[in-house]
């Protein structure tokens, strides 16, 4: 006798479950950057050097990946990587300054530099991320908890090409876009690729959800994020979609996109601090989970404080299903680990949504 | 006999009617930062050092504030100075670093550093604001150009006071909102008087319309600024508007705080280019009109893109009287100004807000 559709069902985590907007037993959580910084074990085993070698590490990677699980007991892992491993590995040139992000040493400047952007092959460009994720899967195997895989989303990938790095402005990805929107359109069509393809092999790898990380489309007006963001976004979560796993479509300062966002294909969609939860439900609209949205800052102040932001985030997600919580962007690098340890026991005793009464 | 309200009225400049919402002859038109390092006279001018220093330059400041309306035929100057000239003044210990912003050598730490908040003594401490105000203002006089005083809202000052310089999370300023309410209330209270003085001395001096900065509000939550940041800046509003001029409240990112900035009695809102300007004008409500909001990362594009950017913000400002065309934040300083002045020349002949077809 094989597993039916009712096997399968009872399978499902807890995270793939409110994903799917159906009942949990509990509301599951996760931080972003929950791998990092901010925790003794990983400062120890990570030790100094370039977060890009680190993660060429599969060993070092799936164990870095391990610790929050263990020390929080979140609903997820996610892989530790990060979004310009696919354009870094083909050779663009690209390093990941920790304390700074991204930096590009011969940004993207015209369409001669479309050819620097060659497919990504995970198995052969990659192989230690597929590794990595297998290690983790196999780990978290028969519990609870989901591995999440991620992306960059092409528009926050390209403007960290174009602007060779962090930027505050834009002004160079917004000159490009408008200024020459074919070789825009090429350049988002060959990080797309790399997208897709940088999260199949996560998933392939055992990965259960995938993570859209479009950090930067806040800076766009809504008519950039339609024309210039959107449709390569649409077309990654198709594709990711098809392998049978939920996707979440995450972006900082997002407030006047969330409906655009909504048209995605996104199972969920990740929300900031700036918008209360229940009216970022409304903006997404019927049919979509939601993620967050707990100021980061906010965990620095005293408990008491943190305690009422996190039930009231608790309060606005509600009591239909479809809540997934989490912080409005990544973990602080200053943050007490045992205030996140507090957060997760309080999301998890005092979650509504979906949970049975 | 002496000149009546209906004299008074005929005498207002297009940029003062278009703040009460009156019928103007066209779409006013400045630009935040206009004075600065996009302008090859502003380099020539300014030369290399601390921006403090210029600004403490009253004769090279008023020449600054000067040189884009020269340039460009826009319809305000707004002088050449700094948010934290009034803590400067009382020796909080703050530098201006160009490229960089405010830097603050001993941050806020504690509410033993509220002794180093005197109150402002404009006329003592900062002279040279009302001469270079005055120097401009004279230079002014019968002609359509306005003259806009600034200053930092309170809470944004705090922000540099606290975080030691720009911050990207203003993690430090939330915890000390949140964890010691009672000083940063106190804070609030201090950078209020110092904001009103250094609005109020330069109405003296000849401004007729004052622009309050609260730029990083957008990082707050609309709860947040209700709590932590909106009361300061109704004290200050309310203060300046006393003097008979008209007001502007601006931040960035602040799409989800246009509805509370629209109760701080504020006559005008300032926008960034994230809201439609007719979505921000149902925002915050009938009873103001609206400043904004071309993105100026926008401006580096093809002047075809930057036509039609413009011509969609005049549309979406309408024909209802009270819209002043702006950037969305400050000019960049790579910005190319005989782009700037094809805006002002298309502001100018398309703007229909209050225009009499």
């Amino acid at each position: 006798m094989t597993a039916g559709p009712a096997a399968e069902e009872a399978a499902l985590t807890t995270l793939v479950r409110a994903c799917r907007r159906q009942p949990v037993p509990h509301t599951p959580v996760w931080f972003m950057r929950q791998a990092g910084r901010s925790l003794p074990e990983y400062r120890k085993a990570r030790g100094e050097g370039s977060i890009l070698a680190t993660i060429a590490d599969a060993e070092l990677s799936a164990e870095l990946t391990l610790q929050p699980v263990r020390r929080y007991g979140v609903d997820a892992a996610i892989l530790f990587s990060d979004i310009t491993v696919p354009v870094h590995a083909v050779g663009f040139g690209v390093d990941v300054e920790p304390g700074r992000g991204p930096v590009v040493a011969e940004p993207f400047r015209s369409p001669a530099d479309l050819r620097r952007l060659r497919p990504l092959e995970p198995d052969t460009d990659t192989p230690y991320v597929g590794e990595a994720a297998g290690m983790v899967a196999r780990e978290l195997a028969g519990t609870d908890v989901a591995l999440v895989g991620f992306a960059g989303a092409p528009f926050t990938v390209a403007s960290y090409l174009v602007e060779g790095g962090p930027s505050r402005t834009f002004a160079r990805v917004k000159a490009l876009m408008h200024g020459d929107p074919a070789t825009w359109d090429e350049l988002m069509d060959r990080l797309t690729g790399m997208a897709t393809s940088f999260a199949t092999a996560q998933v392939r790898a055992g990965a259960s959800v995938v993570q859209l990380f479009d950090s930067w489309a806040g800076c766009l007006s809504p008519r950039e994020y339609e024309r210039f963001a959107l449709p390569a976004t649409t077309r990654v979560l198709a594709d990711v979609a098809a392998l049978g796993v939920p996707t979440i479509l995450f972006g900082v300062g997002t407030g006047e996109l969330l409906p655009l966002m909504g048209t995605s294909g996104a199972d969920v969609v990740g929300v900031d601090w700036r918008v209360p939860l229940d009216e970022a439900r409304r903006r997404v609209g019927p049919g979509h989970a939601v993620q967050g949205n707990l100021d980061p800052a906010l965990v620095l102040a005293p408990w008491g404080v943190v305690e009422a932001e996190t039930e009231d985030v608790l309060a606005r997600a509600g009591t239909e299903p479809g809540h997934v919580f989490n912080l409005g962007h990544g973990v602080l690098p200053e943050t007490d680990p045992t205030v996140l340890e507090r957060v997760v026991e309080l999301v998890h005793a005092r979650g509504r949504a979906g949970v049975a009464p």
